[in-house]
């Protein structure tokens, strides 16, 4: 049986990303999972997500791995203190910096996978390593460095 | 009067992109101009596109960067050979590699400007800067490595 993912976790105030929010209706409702010491989302790409015919679309990658990775730095601060998902205080991040190595066009008709890896883990950011794959081809490499969300954005807008 | 964007000028089989195609019914619909020596793009994000409430999705934004990024690679080759767009051979580029840093929260509720530079151009990559701009508050920096489209991207798929 699959676990709940992070972002079924992520606070009312903090479920509206278009990215990964549960509750945008609009959005891409991506998912991320521990699989062992890796994180996990696999996300398949609507018809209308190309660049060109077939391949898809760079920027919707970009965001696949932007969501993918500071989902992973939440789930790193989460499991280095031992804490649940859910529990007080929600660790949440948001990216200052993105790379992304476009290494081969991602063929659109498949389920993506997206293995992401804490791989610095400090007081004021992580640094998160996402591999993009379709077809057990390795297509897409980022790099996010995530920070904690500023309070602000716990405050409701609009 | 405003002049025709670059994208307008796609060839049928490169304009589906999700980012910038004109016929692509889902899409951003992303619009590049000259200004001067440097490039503009003005994107009025829609309300959904949220991070937390209030504040545009970082993955919109890289979007927004790799596209414009992608015509600016093109305008600068079109505007170096003294070429008009939508004559032959037509200059397509792709996405090596993408960095984007998130200066800001940008605000959701204001047209977004970008603005673009081709800061080397070379013969198999071209390098662009852009800057986004949110009520003339500088958010996001974004760098585009861009390469010419491969052959096998102007072939018609599906």
């Amino acid at each position: 049986m699959k676990d709940t993912a992070l972002q079924d976790h992520y606070s009312e105030v903090g479920s509206h990303c278009y990215g990964c929010g549960r509750r945008n209706e609009h959005g891409l409702h991506i998912k991320s999972y521990w699989d062992g010491d890796e994180t996990v989302c696999h996300f398949k790409p609507r018809p209308y997500h190309t660049a060109f015919k077939g391949y898809v679309y760079g920027g919707l990658l970009a965001s696949l791995i932007d969501c993918h990775g500071t989902a992973t730095a939440a789930m790193a601060a989460y499991r280095t203190r031992g804490q649940k998902w859910g529990t007080e205080p929600e660790h949440r991040f948001v990216t200052a910096s993105l790379r992304v190595d476009y290494r081969k066009p991602t063929p659109i008709d498949t389920v993506l996978e997206l293995r992401g890896f804490a791989k610095e883990v400090l007081d004021r950011k992580t640094i998160v390593s996402v591999k993009l794959f379709a077809q057990n081809q390795l297509c897409v490499i980022g790099e996010v460095i995530a920070v904690p969300a500023p309070p602000s954005f716990a405050t409701p807008k609009c």
